[in-house]
């Protein structure tokens, strides 16, 4: 019953968001779009549905305020994993159930398609519905989690990682690689939907635990999941030498270690009240998927 | 007396802007910041001289305000060439001076400055000084710009072009990958002095030309021009085969193009009234650079 209605939640609202990007992408009369598109389609689109939950646990009516922005954390993660996959980084052929976008298009073509997602994400943001005030929030913030202070300065540190695998690396690496645009996600909902400081300042504590948690599950499905389910290679990291968690923790101390942050999440949306308990629901999920 | 004006102007704004890029890269802790500092280093500073010429000729008083957006410019400027430079684009070995991004720190770095360079210019934009509406407003007209209706889409139809060279394709390929993201900086200047519609229309039209004008000159450069002035190696796009006005029109037709696109710029910013009259002294130089 619990199960089935967080399936039923997270079924509805990637069904409005991969409607909402469709429409970003027709009739724009340039290839480079369906490019993009073929690199965003079929994602789980977390990000998005955390900003869409954010915003509506934080009292927000108007769904149309939030989905340029929830669409656009979308993009700007696909630009991500284009990046990631590229023979020089991670050199992953499989994403998303599909050839990665440099082996379907070329390094070249691939390279620029992430840039252009990055930069339409802006242009969908800076457009979208909601009051400045708050969209030059979200645009400081989401740029402050993925760029040098975030998201590559964790790929940074992912690619460069050498032995010996230490606690404190894998925490960096997870912060900032996974755990900081997780959290500003959540946050960007609460900002549209003008939430108070000290809520947000809540907000910002248990999504970077969703987050952690997030980064941790995905460490062990690396080592457990199926190629069919995670739609991209399992044990990539483990070949690469890559810190994860269960190289760090082993694969059982990472499972135990997911479950507390999964705990202590829960806990910090529980003090926000009854309005955030559907994220009690999506910590579960993310803790038990199997994809 | 004249060209003497225009280079101290130039000199003067471009030790300006090299100050305040210097202040947002300094004690930032992690080597990324010095790494993407490296390719920032040395440039012309062309795109944020624009920026805060079109702010003083639309009556800005305050440069605080232009400075973190004409500074996010360069940044954006600079991330555009070190993915351009990459072995799967162009090839670049030698940019600004020195080694490019690649050469010096290996391609995955390369790839992680240049996307660093641009979520970080987003973030000084959005921190800056100006006022949410005006800076929505330059966030969104830039993202358009540096994106896949411009930067991007240029840069892929510049890899792609094939036989023959036709008049549509350099047209094309020079207004999306060059003359829109010269003809918003000077937009974000007028933007952020609050200029009437009316005068951002024909700002739109004259930074077009002058953006044209930009890239005949550049294309004039690959054929003439010195790898030491030029900082970077001349020839390298009649070796790729690349589709430039010299190819297209022949070195004479390049020049006698380039000049009329100066001319037509000069008169629409004649138009703006005398407050503009600097943009004459730009365009001149502009048009009669070695560099």
């Amino acid at each position: 019953m619990f199960m089935d209605n967080i399936k039923q939640y997270l079924s509805k609202k990637r069904q409005l968001v991969d409607q909402t990007l469709g429409s970003y992408f027709v009739d724009k009369g340039n290839t480079l779009f369906d490019i993009m598109y073929y690199s965003l389609d079929h994602g789980k689109r977390i990000r998005p549905i955390l900003a869409i939950a954010g915003y509506e646990a934080c009292g927000g009516k108007d769904i149309n305020e939030i989905m340029p922005i929830a669409c656009g954390l979308e993009l700007i993660h696909t630009y991500s994993l284009i990046h990631d996959d590229l023979p020089s980084m991670d050199n992953d052929d499989f994403r998303r159930g599909r050839e990665s976008a440099h082996k379907k298009f070329g390094e070249a073509t691939a390279i620029l398609s992430g840039d252009g997602l990055f930069a339409y994400a802006y242009e969908l943001i800076s457009n979208g519905n909601g009051l400045v005030a708050e969209k030059n929030k979200v645009i400081s913030r989401v740029s402050e989690a993925v760029g040098p202070k975030g998201i590559v300065f964790g790929q940074m540190l992912d690619i460069a990682a050498v032995d010996p695998l230490t606690p404190k690396k894998l925490r960096n690496i997870h912060l900032n690689k996974t755990a900081k645009f997780i959290e500003v996600s959540i946050e960007c909902g609460a900002l549209i939907a003008k939430a108070s400081e000290k809520t947000i300042e809540k907000i910002k504590k248990g999504g970077i635990l969703l987050g952690m948690l997030f980064q941790y599950t995905d460490d062990i499905l690396d080592v457990v999941g199926e190629r069919s389910a995670l739609g991209k290679t399992p044990g990539k990291d483990k070949t690469a030498g890559k810190i994860t968690a269960s190289a760090v923790y082993g694969l059982d101390g990472a499972r135990f270690r997911a479950k507390r942050y999964a705990e202590r999440a829960k806990a910090v949306f529980h003090a926000l009240g009854s309005e955030f308990m559907f994220f009690d629901q999506i910590i579960e999920y993310i803790l038990n998927r199997t994809f």
